[in-house]
This record gives C-alpha cells, structure tokens and sequence, in this order.
C-alpha cells in the first residue's frame, strides 16, 4: 500500500521512516515555529499567508529561515502534488511546516513538510449541533513571556488548557483569557468571535494568533455585508451574544452553540452562522460542510 | 570510532540513529516533559530526586508516565553503564530523560534516554571570572501559563530571554524577573542566589524551578554553618548583594561577578562561593573546578 | 409541631415568621457581614471568635454594630437554648449572624440571628470518598476592591465560581486562584490545606477568609506534632502534595482526594487527615464523621 | 393614610409589610440581580431595556427568570399604575425588580418590584453647583471575579468607595479606577463622561455598568451634533477636560465640576451639559432639573 | 566672549550664572514639570502647544502656575528673541521652561527658562543610519503612580531605562514597554512609530507622553496620504513591521532601522519615513536633517 | 546674624548662597539621590547607615560617587560641627545629602550637604493625638520602574499621594498602597507598622523604602521583648490592629490612631508605642517627645 511522503530537511520519503533527531532543539527544548495549512480540493489554500506568517516568526524568535520563503513554496507545493493521488474523494490535506533549530551547536535548522489528512469525523457533528466552550483557569499565554502571536513548537499552555476544558465536556474547546479576563482564542487551533446585533466581534488581535482564516472570514464578512469590528470582550458578552463561532485552518467556520454549560440563544448554530458558511463555500467553492460530514455518513455506512 | 548509545522506546542504540518521528507530538508541540541529571566520575548523582521530579511534571500535564518510575531508573542506569567507557578521564555525562505524548492518536508516549559529555569548555572560565547576569525585558513563565516548576519541553520562553540577554554580553545568562519584578532564575537552567550579610538567599520556589542542586546547595550551606533563605528579591537586592552564585545540575555552582554590566561586590568570585565550592567538593568527592578547568587546559595545549 | 425561633432586631419567633423589609439594604446591596458558628452537642464552639471576626467585619465596612459584642452573645446564647429541644439526637446547628445596613437612611442596623441544622446528609460521603476541588476561570475576590478577609454578604463571585466547579463534578468545590495564581480557598466556605513532606501547608491568610476552624486545625496539629506553615502556593503543589483537606465550622475536616479530576496521592483520603480527624474528635468530644455518616444511614434504613 | 404597594412573589400589598424571609439567598448571600426604572410624569423610561438587562444578568449568574421578561413587564406596569395615584405633582418614581435566588433548595427565585419617589432633594444642587467626584484608594469590580458589567446585589465594594470618597467631601461621589488604572464609574450608580474637544468620551464598556441612560446620552448627543466616543481615560484626562458629567437613570444628567478638589474649567457646569440637558427634555418632554429644584424650593417654603 | 541669557524667577542673566537654591523643591525632590520647544530657524515652533500641556501637567500635580500663560509666553519670546543673535547659521536651540514647587514653605514656584543649542552632532548620524532601538527590562511609569502623559521633573526611571539600553548599544534608545508589555515610549523623549502596510501606527496615547511633534507627524501624514491610527502594539509588530521611526521635538523624524539586534526591513531607512522627512520640510521650510548633518561635515572639516 | 552654612561641590559657605546650576540634571531630570541624618544633641545619629544607603543608592543608579564614602562623611561631620553653635537649645538637624549627575556631559556629579533645623512645631501634636493615615488611590512607586529602596530625588509620586491624603485631612500621612494592594509607607518619608497580638508588624522590605529608624525600632523592640516581624498587610489589618505606628529619621516614633477617618483601637495612642517611645529614649538619650512638645509651649509664650 502507497505511503504519504514526507519531507524533511532536503530527504523526501514515506512519512514512516521521516524522522528527526533526538537533539533536535525542536524535540528538546520547543524551539521551533510552525503553520499548518489546508487543502480545498486538494489544492493550497492560503500558502503565501501562511509562509509569510512563518517568516514573522521566525524573525521574531532569531531561528534562522532554512531556505528563501520561494523555495519553501515551491518544496511545498511539490509535495503536495506528490501526495495528492493518496487523497480520498472528500478528503483534504492539512499540510505542516516546521522549522526548528536543529542540532544544538550545527548552525543548522531543521525543516519538516508533511501532509496530513483532517480528521473530519473527529469535529463534523459540530457543524450541525455546533461547539462547547469551556474557560479553563489556566490563561493565555502573554505578550511578556512569548507572544501568543508567535506560532511555535512551545504550546503545553495550550495542553493544559485543554485538559481543563474536557473535564467539563470531552469535546468542548478551551475559551482561554488573557491575564486581564478578556476573551482570547478557543484552544486547539482556533479564532473566536460573537455576534452582537449583526456586527462579527472578534478579540483584539493582540493577545491572539492572527488568523488567517481569520482574515478570510473578514473578506467574507463583507460579502454578506455583515460589519466587522475588534473589541476586547468577556464572558458577559460571549453568554449574552446571538451567536459565536469559531475560525480555523481545517474546520473554517464552527458553529458555537454553549458556553461553560449554557446554551448561547436557543442552542442552536444561529442564521449568521449559516449565512457566512454559505458564502464561504460559494467565494472558495469547497462546501466544507458536507465534506465533513459524508465522513460521519460513510460511518455509519460501516456500521 | 564506537559510538554512545541512547534509549528511545525500549530500542538501544548508537545515538546518531536516535531519531523520533516527526508526528511525535513533544516534537510538534512541545508536549513533553524532561531532566537532566549529571554524574560524578562516571556515577549518578541524585538520580531519584530527578526521576521524582520528572513524575511530578507528568502528573501536572497529564502525560502518561511510559513506566514506572523503577523501571525507568533501572534503564537509566544500564545505558550510562553501557556508555561509561566512552567517557574520558575529565569528562562526565549529562544524561537526559525526555517523555512526550508520542504520536498523536496512539495513547503511547515516547521516551528518550541519552548521555551527553557536559560541555566544560564552554564555561570553565566562569569559574574563574564569574558570570554576568543581564535582565531581559522577556519575563519569567507565570503560573497562570505554564507553572515554572514544570520542566516542560516548551522552552521558547527561554531562547527568547536568552537571546536578549546576549546581546550584551554574548556569555552574559539571562536574569529573568516576574510579573511582578521579582528575581527567578537565570536561564539556561540555573537557580539564583545572593549573599545578604553572609546569608544565603535565592528566590521564593513559587515562580522558579525547583533545582535539585539548589537543594544540594542548602546541604552544603548547612555544613559550613551559612544560613538559608526564600525571598522575594530584587534586582537592588542583586545589585547591592556582597555575592551572588548560580547553581545548576551540571555546573554546580557558577559565581557570578557581573549584573547588567555592573561589577559585584569587587567584581571577583567572593569567599562564600569559594567556601561553598570547597564544601561542595570535599561532600561529593569531586571538584568539579578543577575537572572544567582541565579542559581549557587541554585545548591550550593542542595551540 | 413546634417550630425554630429565629431572631430578627429584638424580635423573637418561629423562623417561618421571620422576615426583613425589602428595603432593608443587606437584601437590596449586599450591605452586611456574617458569622455562621456551630454547636457541639448543642453547645456553641467558638462563638467569641466569630463574634470578635464579626466585630471586625463590621469595623471595615463601618457598619453600625447593633449591639454590644456581650449583648448579642447573649442574644445568641439565648436563642440556642430555645432551639435546643428541637435537635435530633445526630444533629448540630449552625448558627447564623448576620448585621446589615438596615433600612435606607434610618441609621439602624438590621440584626438577624438564627438556628439551621446542619444539612450532614449533602456531605457525609466526603469523609469516606473525599472531596473533588475544582479550579475555576473565575478568580478569588481582591482586596483591592473587597477585602477577602471580610465575611460579607455580597459573596454572588462565589456562586460564580461554584457554578464553574459543579460543570466537572455535581460535588466539586470551587478551588479559586487569586490573581497571580496561588491556591485561596475552597467555595464554599472552606480554607485549604495540603500535606507537604509531613508539614501542614495553608495558603498565606493575605487572599483568604481567616478560619476559625483553621486555627482549631493549627491547635490540633500542634497536638498530632505536625508542623504548620503558611506559603503562597500553586496548583504544581496541590496535585503533587501527598495529601490535602478542607476545614469549615460545619464541616470541621473534609478530606480532598481529587483535583481537577487528577487523584491525589492513591486517591483515598491519607493518614494525616484521619490522625488529625481523631485528635480533633478526642480535643473536642465529639466524633463529627459518624455523626454525619450516621445521616447517611438513617436515610438507608428509609429506603 | 394610604400606602404604596410592593409586589413580591405573586403577592401584591403595602410596601411597610413587603417582606422576604431571612433565609432568602438574596438576603444572606447576594445572590441576586436588579433593575432600577425610573418613571417621567409617572410614565415608565425605557422599561425594556431595563428588563433586557436584569435578563442578560440572570443568565451569567444561572439565577432562573422567575417568569417570562413579557410577564414581569406586565408586572410592573400594574404596579405602576396602582401606585401612580400616591405620587406627587412634582414627583417620579425609581422602580426597582430585584431577583434573588430565593430560599436555599427551594429552586424557586425570589422576585420583589417596587415604586419609591426619587429623592429629589438629596441632589438637585448638583445641578447648579455640580458634583464633585473623588477618587477612592479602593477599585472597580473586576471581571475576573464579578464582570462589572452584571448588576447584582452584591455591592459592598460600592459602598467601601463610597465611604472613601466622603471622607473628602460627604456629597462627593466615589470615581472608581481599575485594576490598570482607568476611570470606570462613578458610585453610585452613574456613568462617567468627559467632554474632549467638544467629543463626548465615557470610559470603554468593558469595566463598566452599561448604562441604559448612557445610551439615552448618545442619542442625545446626535441630537446636539456632539460626537460620542469610548476610549480608556485617566484622572489626567479628567481633570484637563473641558467638562464632565454623570449619566445615571434617576438623576439624568449631572454636571462634574470638581475632581479631587481640582475644579475642573472654571469650576460651573458647562456649556455642552448644559445643551445636552436642554436637548435631553426636549427629547423626553420632562424638565428633570426643574423637577428636582422644584423640591428645593418646596424645603425653603417651609422653613 | 558674550554668553546666553537664562530666566529664573524674573531675574535675566548670563546662564553660567542661573542657578536655583539647593532648597529648591525641584532639586531635592524632583517636584516640577517642564516642556522643551525648539525653534526653526530661530523662531520658536509649537510654543503654544508646548504651553498648553505644561500648564495641564502644573494642574494634575497642583503646583501653581508662576504666572499667567500669556505672560510666560512673553517671557520666553523675549528670551529667545535676545539670545538669537548667538545662534550659529546651522543652529537651533532647544528652549526649556521649568517650573518647580520653589523653596519649601515658601508657596512660590521657581520658573527657569533658557535657551541650549541643540547637540546635532550627537545625533545626526541616525538620520543616515537609522536609530537602534532596545527594550530595557524596567517598565514604563504607570498611571497608577505617575501618569506618563505628565512631563514632571522626575525623570529618574527614564535613566534607569536608557542605562540598560545602551549596554547593547551605545547609541541605542530604550524602547520600553508597559506594565501589560505593549511598547510606548523611545526614551529620551521620543514618541514611536510603525508602518504597518502603509498606515502610520502609534501605541495609544494613554501610556505616553502626548507629543507635540507627533501631533504634528499626523498633520504630515494627511499631507502624504498615510492612514494614522492609534493601537497597542508588541515587539513581534515592531520587529515585523515595514518601517519605523522616532517623532520628538529637537530631532523631528528619526528613522529606525534596528530592534533589539534585529534589522528592520532591509536595514536602512524605508521609503515612508523619508516621505514623510521630505513632506515635514516642505511644510515648515527646514530641512532638519541637512541642518543635523551640516555639524557632521563642520566636524569633519576640522579633523 | 550668623547663617548656617552648605556645602556645595567643595564650596562651603552661607546657605542663602548656596546654589545649583539650572543645567544641573538633578535639578532637570530628577537624577538623584539622597539621604537625610538627624542629629540627637546636634550629635549625626546612623550616619554611617545613612551613608551606606546612599551608596547603595548610586550603585543601582550608576550615578558616580562624587567622593569616597570616609570623605563624605568627613565632609558632613565637619559642615555638622560649624553650624553646631547655630542649633537652639531644643533643636536638631536634619542633614542632608544629595547627590546627582550634575551638569550633562560633565562628567562630574554633583553633591551638596546642609543642615536644616527640624521642624518641630509641625508634628509636635501628633505625638499625643496621634497621626492620621489616609490610602489615597496612588499607587506605591514599583520596582519594575523604579525600585522603592531606591532614594532617589524623582519623588512627584509621593507630592500625588500626599495631595489626595491632605484632601481628607490637612496633616494625613499618605499610607500607599503597592499594586497587589499591601500597605507599604506612609508618606512623607515613613515606615509603617502595626501592632498584631503584642507583635510590631512592618510591611515586607521588598515594596518600601528600608529605614534605618526601622531598624532602629527592631533593636528598641527587643528592649522592650516585643516580637518582630514582616508580613504583607492590607487595609483591613490596619483598622483591626490594636495599634499602630510610623518610624522615620527626624520624627523616630509617631502614633497613628485614624485611618481613613475610623479611630484605630480607642483612638489613642497605645501602650506598645508608648514603652517603645520610653525604651527609644533610654536607648539613645533624647527625649524626642519632649523636644518636640517644647516647641509648642514656646509657641504657647508667645502668644
């Protein structure tokens, strides 16, 4: 049976066999940045934004870049191709890059492209009764230790805070704030934003990861001419808004349907929800929805 | 040339062959947690209060200890034997002990044991001239994140405060303070002490790591008759203090002749440090000066 | 069936009877402090103490003491003697203090004081099964804004926080942080306690009501040869301490066996909370576990 | 003579005898929310956004809506009307709903509605002279713990500003900061504005009470063509500003003119609260500051 | 040879004469406020502006103002206007107006003002090369104890910022941070800059000093087109901007072309900061950096 | 009439003389520091602690030591015994040091030393009615700006604070608290303590200024058997301690017996600072209740 190949560090093969050191300052210590970007249809969504974002911080955390942001598009891109034949009809690859730095004292860092299929059976069930979030009492990472706008290796923060949000619901989202109580992102992976009374409010991009689906959903927005605006928020505003969703690489848009056990409106994905998934799919011609969940229904199938 | 061997999953063998899969998740996040304890002559030196140590980190973070803490010694033990022979006459190990959460999905974690010969050249010359401390504006890892006393493989923080601290003195360690201004630790890796009328203080245990040669060093106070203390101190505590010292598993005990530029005391090693050095010395039977020293020695000899 | 009489501004009569005026600004603002105080076998256990806590209450706040310390001890003695043929043979009271404002602009204090049995039967399992502590987002009340050592009635943060808990666990208290992060109190009503290396650790008395039945517990500890201390400390600790309990006037000692769902120790309740469990029942006369368990049984032989 | 009527829980009758039973949570605890309405000619202002609000607060507390927000409209209106006869030529009332979680494991809430005459007389020379506002060493609720944003009757830290503030002048009201330093409120009960080069500037909404007659304000301003904004102010801006004034439902507008005994501009109110007053009774066809003054001059009649 | 003149309380005289009694308030105690103006081509620039904000920071910290603003004008137009015939033909001079609480017990203020060349020597460089800005580990002044938008006399935490700094560089200027770790202020006395694609960003003017030059840059950017907005901005926005630069009185436009070590950019100057140089000139007719590097070629002449 | 004389960089001569430059940047910038030495009998009390203080001061401020510390103190002791016959038979001086960086790019600090009489009759009252302490809402300066050990002439903080304090009361101490909210000094220029259960209490040495009378009072209080100890202690401490205290140079020992309005224990000077005032008095010799006291009576003569 055909393997995923993998890149790493130049070397391209099955992902079985791709490996790194153990002194890998990347294993070792989390020095190491990364981005994960998607599919849609098998092709790149977003790459350049992802590779600049890559560079932001590479150039923030001093780790040398591996190779010009061109060749890694192009490293990239290449292995992508290579492995889309592996893809299922309804599947689509998150794609990783990592870079590292390397072996400690080589001057070398560490590069890994790979690709993964979404797990969509994993989250498809929240399209349709949409996201537990759960704030955990462990905060959000700060400015004055490691910018939560930095995308690096180092993110037991965001485990911890996991941990604490499954106790509440094994498949809630971890709502973490910030060191003042405001709302910040839904760990793992994803944007957070409320809708109150029909504008999108999304968390001041200082104590968050900027994403960049995040920016694709701001584009989205304004086709559906529905306001956008950045505000510090808190848990007051999230239980008492007519929506909230959540923005993220994978999964796009995720409905949120409670918050800490209470049900947001009638507990049900609310029209705005809807209205910009829709759009979504209409401008990026993928309707991620339905893609996720003819996973649930092959299950079934097989059951 | 025979080669040192390391554990990784039950497999032993040489250390350049070593590797773990890019899908490890300590790899890709940073979930993991690690010690390092060093030998004596070969020998290892407070092994049990680092393998404690380490459990205390995976029941914080939830990791699944991969065996029990009996079994992990017994395979510590019978890899530093194996590579004992490997070691030259002034050198000693530092041998690693790193558990992630594996590859995502299997439920099994990883487990990496390796021997790696400390570094003495690369800070032999403290011993002599002291090191400079330098304050970052790059803050201690708060409780609120990531408690301090877990010794995670996420690490960021540290490069980041490092490298500050680096571009003022390319040897200088990074003094990092808390939220609140306080003294930690200096990074990479060691705990913090000054000596306040011939008292020996170091930070309160709350927001630094908990060091096992920091405990090491109140039994030696103990036996040259120097009292000990917690507290919050500050950086005109450092500044005005008679001396100050590092104290880290594999350099022991590091005094510390410079802050931000300023000389200490009259800007050479103090008595305290030296009594405590002797003590040190005449308790575990090594001196661990002198066997630094040797390697400058070494190199001089070789130009 | 006779009825408990209550005590509301020199008014005496059955507590069905006993109200306040909607006016009254301890229910419109919270405007009060309070004391709850038990019997044992019908006696009151350190009413001077809550008394003079009351006293100081009332002194911060600058609330009118309605009475002299002496007057309202007598009041109180008084009312328990009335209500004394009304307890079971099993049951204890807790008796309520409680000073309000009164009404707006009549400068009279409203002075409530009552007789509850203690409900033993909502919490006799935790003796054997110890009790689960949950850490929740929400933070302990500060003393910049209410000091946490004033027992008042404006306590709707802890609700907050208790409704958190009881999302993990219907049984859970609320273990509230304070906001640099160290452990305060256990909602509601309890102080905390872990068993560190033998030595009975408390949080510092800065962040946390000032038990009573704390300083029983420092008493008995004192009889059982433990050695107290009080140290700001961390969750890191909790979940690694060997043992940690709870102490309340009603509930005296309660054994903690989980946090935030992680065991402590073998998750049953350890040999330093049953040794000091016993010397506070031979101190005091009276066995308060099997008086609570035996709750448990009579509502077994109902069913 | 004939009394006012007070409804409480269903039953409806002489405010002297509206009680609620000294078990009630809202009485022992604070648990509870409230609303505060004020009538113009004996006409309810904004009723709905009032109860909006008191429903936006019992869902973060979990307290549960005694009955539907259109039942206890009906409520309130009917007392209104019964008590409207009792009311004065040149009074209004301040009507309040306050919802406690009622008596402990009842799982029935506790709801009161009241009509009292706003004490004119107490502030109508704020608006000739205005008000003084003082800064109190004690902090504005944080929404760690309690969002300030919830209107509870938990607010003894109200009153602990309060008391402070009168030290410096007993008609001072309380100007409360944050944790960071920012202006909030100013107890009780009103929000604060600082006019900035002819821009209206409140505090952000964040750390604040939302007003409803904050709204009612910017409504107002669009009125007179003054631009409205919220940014994060401190004493600095305060005392530099141009004008400030109070907005808070019983007393409308009240015009700033002292801050810490600073008079601010040349210490009179303003030009522009003076055209927002002017353009507010034209708005709502009530002149509050005659109705107010009216009270004066009734006093000095009599004596 | 004829020496400049200085004002100190209504005496005139040759500067190396001016001098205050060491019982000055503002020599013992740092208690008095100040502004600095420069002129263009000899004529005072701003004046009125620089006047306007010492006159607020006089009201915040209550000390009296010596005399009316008008007559303070007076006095330094005549100052200027008698000390300009000692201005070199490349000169400019940066006037000071200080004003302190006077001798103790005194209730009179002292007011200086002179007239000091500005040392375009020492900077003119930075021009060409840019300016390296470094963030120290001390924090910017907060509100809470002194607001930073007051220009007082105590200055010493600007000291202590700028020593830190100039251990990485010699020439560097302290890029410090607040107490939440958002950037403010390039001590000495520069607002800061980012270009952020195309629009001018500067932090919020709640942590800074307010500056006059940089109201000024926004009168230039509406000139060249640039968008101006006010945000909290972090390192990681400062190390990945396009561009950035310094605004102060004396040096006008500063472009800055390192962080911490890092280049920014391509290291040199960018396009905006040198449109915005070009646009300065053209609207106020000085060609400040020319002026700055005539000193250059002066100097270099004569070695 | 004779004048006392200053010392002003080598200059001695009448104090009406004795000036600084207006460039002098202790007087521009507040880059200074100080100490102020009472004498007892016209004898220096603590110099040499004074002195070491201030040298402290100057390392942490890389200010330059104008002279070594013996030649300081020669220098003080002499200007001391000239202005010795001046001293009236009830008086004493409070000397002062100050030390700053002199002109800019001169290199050379600058340093002054003079003798004022204390001012007596200022505080004579206090020690039989007691102080009033008032917590104004400035905050304590932090040692993340600039430390509070730190005795820098930078002091407008401490005029902010004393400004609100004197609103509630004209002779109020200014009692600031830190950020966290702990009592730290009162201002001007005292220590504060409390008495807890027989025990003297002073904030912890980490947020104020560490007086050498502070010190002084440990010895006294071991005199008198009296336990001392650090704690963190907050306004609730304050109001329900059995007494209180201030400790300072020139004032030694001053009763509190008001804070914030509320009379502390009868609002009478104690039992505990009374036997401390004796015990300071037959410690060292001067009775410096009397001499204080004798001031008023004079004043009483004369009119």
């Amino acid at each position: 049976m055909p393997e995923r190949l993998a890149y790493v560090n130049g070397w391209v093969g099955p992902e079985s066999q791709a490996s790194i050191s153990i002194y890998d300052r990347g294993f070792l210590s989390g020095y190491g940045v990364f981005e994960r970007t998607r599919t849609l249809h098998g092709e790149l969504f977003r790459l350049d934004e992802h590779l600049a974002r890559l560079y932001r911080s590479l150039r923030v955390t001093r780790l040398e870049a591996p190779m010009s942001r061109a060749e890694l598009r192009a490293v990239t891109i290449d292995l992508v191709a290579q492995n889309r034949k592996l893809l299922g009809p309804d599947d689509d690859y998150s794609v990783g890059h990592y870079v590292t730095r390397g072996l400690e004292g080589s001057g070398r860092p560490t590069v890994v492209v790979f690709c993964q299929p979404i797990p969509f059976k994993t989250f498809a069930r929240q399209y349709i009764d949409g996201a537990h979030v759960v704030t955990p009492s462990t905060r959000q990472m700060d400015t004055q230790m490691v910018d939560p706008k930095l995308k690096t290796t180092s993110r037991i923060h965001q485990l911890l805070a996991e941990q604490e949000a499954k106790l509440v619901d094994p498949q809630a989202y971890a709502l973490v704030l910030d060191l003042a109580g405001n709302v910040c992102e839904a760990f793992p992976g994803h944007n957070f934003w409320i809708v109150d009374g029909g504008t999108l409010v999304s968390p001041k991009n200082q104590t968050i990861l900027r994403g960049i689906t995040r920016d694709v959903l701001v584009e989205v927005a304004q086709k559906v001419g529905a306001p956008v605006k950045e505000a510090d928020i808190q848990l007051y505003d999230v239980i008492n808004a007519q929506e909230a969703f959540l923005s993220g690489t994978s999964r796009c848009i995720v409905p949120v349907t409670r918050v800490n056990g209470i049900p947001l409106g009638d507990g049900t994905p609310g029209p705005m929800v809807k209205q910009l998934t829709k759009a979504w799919v209409e401008c990026f011609g993928l309707d991620f929805v339905q893609q996720a969940l003819s996973h649930l229904q092959e299950d079934a199938r097989h059951t």
